[in-house]
């Protein structure tokens, strides 16, 4: 039996992934009284003087909305809304186990970013935070940004963010591996895109100096006159405003970031770069370059999205707590400032850094309980 | 401490009453293989070929969403979306207690009935079915009606039509006890308005020939020409196209029922109708008439709203179990005469009827397991 196979077994095995719970008694007329008709209606007048009650008296207080319209996935793409449920209810089920965080999986039928945003805004008193998830760009540049505005509860768009503050993690510990500055080095993203341009901002909130972008034209420059505005606000972090192709930007490069639909790149091209350089290859489940070619090019340290490879880039070590934090601080609008904190909290759960291992694993008990106390320092 | 104050602690005690759960072991990188990242794609690629695998593939196959816009709720009247949480989340705690039912309440934050249905509508299909809650009229009947075009999946609302079913069943097992027909009975039904409108018009489904409703004006005739649609078409059921005020109409009739917000009848006034009238007093807290009241007026019968008091008109005895009927016979529209069969089933479920009990109570263990397997007649 393959892969498939098993999984489609277990998840009619287990008929479900996730369900809800009742946490009261339900056993008298009493009971049903307090929690239901008619003496439900005390919380109702209390939250309905001062709306913050609705954290104290209903679920709102820890729960969580994981909205996608399955736009944008990884390896299926454009997949419509239903389709990708099982995922949303996957990311749901890890919330509750790692983090105890009610998360509630959402998909939508409509891919019209502005029914989106009116579907999200009317439902969001529900949640205090809202996790969006797959939703492709650009629309989900415009989609947070009209959210971030009109809502009082965290946003967060995890796969740019969630996935910036991970990479900048494992960065930070390459770094601290090779004691070198983030501010010297020259860092190649490729493709310009949602996920790679949150990785660029970050970076460069982090004092990076120097990052090229490329999409499949090539490099991002002031001479490339095709640029849409979000392509556009990435030019200027091109330091010496370089030009032409990918394989002219990754010579002398120190940091090569590869976030894209899995092209192939070998260790030759490896070689274009500094010496020991870092390299992250993101595609999903093929990375655009395996660790063994990547060694052969003499990368230093190497990455990739996978478990079955030493430093996986994980979002589950992020986006959980960045929630938890978020409530527990009572945060309502999660900030450049906050993402950067929490990656470097991140890279300091690794007590046994090394080559193979600039990331911890979410299974490691040591560094969960880290995690959570890293939370407090998000305020 | 009084009850409200009581409700308020024991709320703040449990820290909420609904939670998620996770259903799957997540132990292992295999398991997170399994159920997220990367063969969660098996069952995406499924329903992707076939979206009727979404019930066996995820929480689907066993949720449903309670949404409200908070705008007619029975002792607080228009209170808005969120504080009304504390009563969708009560609700949700019942589904899942009495019948296992994954239920997530949703307040919305709008009450703009094109609003509401585009929001549900894409929604929809994270859920099997929809129980709408405390909408207000005439937005009720018009959201429900686009709902039901519009969905593949049962819409529900629950003041309507649970009440309808509930009340028929307390009807059938009244007439039942005086050996009667509801066929011959005069009918009066007070204030015309949602829950009103929909007992009814299932009345008249299960053979009622004459129903005279009432509104804050008087009696629904041909005579009066200030109605709207929906109060114009009930007044065909009154058989002899009587007029005047709700005291003319109580003149001989058998049966009142009255869903009003409370306002006040004498023991006197009960005496206008035949001997032994049956009368349901459904203001809640405060019945529009006390049982002690009723019974100086010779009223054989009288059900309320209250657990205090005999003859409980419940809607818990009701909705769960349409749902749950729905989905377990894969039901996508709920009609007429799965309402019909619901309530004769309901009403079979009393063995002891006596005056005093006319309707189960949730608690009774043989009550529950009549209920699930009349279940299967809702075919």
């Amino acid at each position: 039996m393959d892969f498939f196979e098993k999984s489609l077994e277990l998840h009619k095995h287990y008929l479900w992934k996730l369900a809800t719970q009742t946490k009261v008694p339900l056993d008298s007329f009493d009971d049903l009284s307090t929690f239901y008709s008619p003496w439900v209606a005390a919380p109702c007048l209390e939250i309905q003087k001062d709306k913050e009650k609705a954290y104290e008296y209903t679920w709102k207080g820890n729960t969580v909305a994981i909205i996608s319209d399955g736009s944008a996935v990884l390896w299926l793409w454009n997949i419509w809304g239903l389709a990708w449920l099982p995922v949303m209810e996957g990311k749901a089920v890890l919330f509750k186990h790692f983090w105890n965080i009610d998360a509630i999986p959402l998909v939508l039928s409509t891919q019209n970013p502005d029914e989106i945003i009116s579907t999200i805004e009317h439902l969001s008193s529900n949640f205090w935070g809202i996790n969006l998830e797959d939703i492709s760009a650009p629309n989900c540049f415009y989609i947070e940004e009209q959210l971030k505005k009109r809502l009082d509860i965290p946003v967060f768009h995890d796969d740019q963010h969630g996935t910036a503050i991970v990479v900048l993690a494992g960065i930070i510990n390459s770094l601290r591996l090779k004691n070198e500055k983030l501010e010297n080095q020259k860092i190649v993203i490729s493709w310009a895109w949602a996920a790679a341009l949150a990785i660029g901002k970050l970076l460069r909130k982090a004092w990076a100096s120097n990052i090229i972008f490329c999409d499949s034209k090539g490099i991002l420059s002031s001479s490339r006159l095709d640029l849409n505005p979000y392509k556009e606000s990435v030019v200027p972090y091109n330091k010496e405003d370089i030009s032409w192709t990918l394989l002219d930007a990754l010579v002398d490069a120190d940091i090569f970031i590869w976030v894209s639909k899995g092209s192939i790149l070998k260790s030759d091209d490896i070689k274009l770069m500094k010496n020991h350089p870092i390299v992250f290859a993101l595609a999903n489940p093929i990375p655009e370059i395996m660790p063994e070619e990547a060694k052969k090019g003499w990368a230093f340290i190497i990455a990739t999205w996978r478990s079955d490879y030493p430093n996986q880039v994980n979002n589950v070590l992020v986006f959980p707590w960045v929630f938890r934090g978020a409530l527990d601080w009572k945060i309502t609008q999660i900030t450049d400032e906050h993402k950067l904190v929490a990656a470097y909290a991140l890279a300091d759960t690794v007590k046994d850094l090394s080559e193979e291992k600039i990331l911890p694993n979410v299974f490691e008990k040591e560094v969960v309980n880290n995690i959570a106390s890293a939370i407090t320092s998000i305020g």
